[in-house]
């Protein structure tokens, strides 16, 4: 009986495989380094050991799974499996990952953006269940985001959808890692708020934010911002206004445009809880129109620790 | 044999009624002007009769209608049919036109916003024949739209999906119908180009617009703007590109968020053409990223002066 799948996360620093049941369950995990320099004949020769290894582990033989599910950072061509050179995976180009996994396991593969991927899972297992308009967004490194439409991932013409992070609010504003200005990730994202901290203490140094980094100001991070917010710093809680300020900018003009029943959003939002999402709604019912405003729920993510794991699952069970 | 669909397009200044037989051809139809100060009791009476008129110039009976398709300006709920006090409706608030039509006819009758009606026409009828995302976007007194995914008008949580012309670009900038400020339709619908137009000409007299608007600055429209930069008025071609410059950027915004396969452009963008088109596509090719800017394209809509009648007829046939 072909009960269970396999998952596998693909990421710039760490590759993981999961087996699960077919209830989501996750029965065995392996986990390696990427060594995103040795490229992807690499990467993929890895890939193989550690799903014999998980699928061992996990007491079970090759035959018992039915699918593999893969989250991997885009662009990717869900159809054809190929993936276009990530950013956080150099020498991957054009790598036909599909292809591969299925000639080795001789079992149905399926691609996906891991953005695309935790929204899947979020509405599989976690914040998104019963709604039938999620759109979740990460808030780490970058700002991604997966919209999922009855239960299907919306992919658009050639699976780009979701780039919500990339609306350009500031069009004259900080440079974003894609190479335009002044989109919501450039101005919201971990990173981006760390140098708008590092910005703001050179002007102004009263503020506890450099101590919780030990006096340096270029090991300056969001959560130090955070920190210092929850200890009342008044620097820091107008960075995090600030950034609540243009999260709900965004999240009101994706309000009025995908008209969602809930926006679950990640990493930061989790970790900051009230303090970034209550004035991320205020300005959401501030800018967007009444009747979106009111169907919409605004939350933080719910699957935490497991969302990685439970993105690959999501796909195939 | 039930082969033939009405449709009824209801507008704040005229409403039409149509038959037309199920691949969409229009038979017959009937026009009267709203008279919206008597609100909707009386049209939907005048409704009742102009139906029936419309029937029978087609030379049909009632018994061969199978379905009613209903256009109207939102805000609606396409699941109940109730219409919930449209700005050019005054006195149509919460009013069952689905229930009062069916009672009426006994015929299933779908209403919709006009809108995302007009989106559904051109992906069965016009320019967005054979794509799999279309987002369609009017340019006319207002800047509204409807996304049509797979064949189906995408609704989000309330029947307020694709209200793509209230997304926020200047917060800070001119005040829009809906209460906010600076939405894509406060600076380039018709009137907001216009406006725009008028408080150029209050500081710089050298322009032809003036002219061509018999010399009255308060009688100014968008067709002025248009007709004077088509004879190489500077002003009014820095108008022109002003309205492409936010329009491209909103579109960029949409073009990252939905990833559509085509946007297609009504009214302003049909009327003026390349003169529009071509810098919208320079600033989405600029702000949008590389990916989903290759997947789309920006053209006109197809449907012309027949789009009304026919996005009543898309919702049944």
């Amino acid at each position: 009986m072909k009960k269970h799948v396999v998952g596998i996360d693909i990421g710039g620093t760490k590759l993981a495989t999961v087996v699960a049941d077919n209830s989501g369950k996750i029965l065995s995990k392996v986990r390696r380094p990427t060594f995103a320099d040795k490229g992807s004949e690499y990467a993929i020769q890895l890939l193989f050991e550690m799903v014999d290894e998980t699928i061992t582990k996990a007491n079970l033989k090759q035959e018992a799974i039915s699918g593999i599910g893969v989250s991997c950072g885009g662009p990717l061509d869900t159809k054809t499996g190929i993936v276009y050179s990530p950013p956080n995976l150099p020498g991957w180009d054009a790598f036909p990952l599909k292809t591969r996994l299925e000639t080795e396991f001789q079992i149905p593969a399926t691609i996906e953006n891991d953005a695309n991927a935790s929204a899947l899972a979020e509405y599989r297992f976690g914040g998104g269940r019963g709604y039938n308009t999620v759109l979740y967004m990460t808030m780490s490194t970058g700002i991604g985001g997966g919209i999922v439409i009855n239960g299907q991932i919306f992919h658009g013409a050639n699976d780009s959808a979701g780039e919500v992070g990339h609306q350009i609010l500031l069009p004259n504003g900080p440079l974003c890692g894609c190479g335009k200005h002044g989109c919501l990730e450039a101005i919201c994202s971990g990173p981006a708020i760390a140098r708008r901290a590092k910005e703001a203490i050179q002007k102004q140094s009263n503020t506890t934010i450099l101590a919780l980094a030990d006096g340096h100001i270029e090991t300056v991070k969001s959560e130090h911002v955070l920190a210092a917010a929850r200890q009342g710093d008044a620097l820091a809680l107008k960075l995090i206004d600030e950034t609540a300020y243009y999260m709900g900018w965004g999240i009101a003009n994706l309000v009025n445009i995908l008209n969602p029943d809930i926006v679950l959003l990640g990493t930061i939002a989790i970790a900051a809880g009230d303090l970034l999402l209550q004035p991320i709604r205020k300005t959401v019912s501030d800018f967007a129109m009444a009747r979106p405003a009111e169907a919409v729920k605004i939350m933080p993510a719910q699957l935490g620790e497991s969302l990685g794991d439970l993105a690959t699952i999501a796909l195939v069970v």
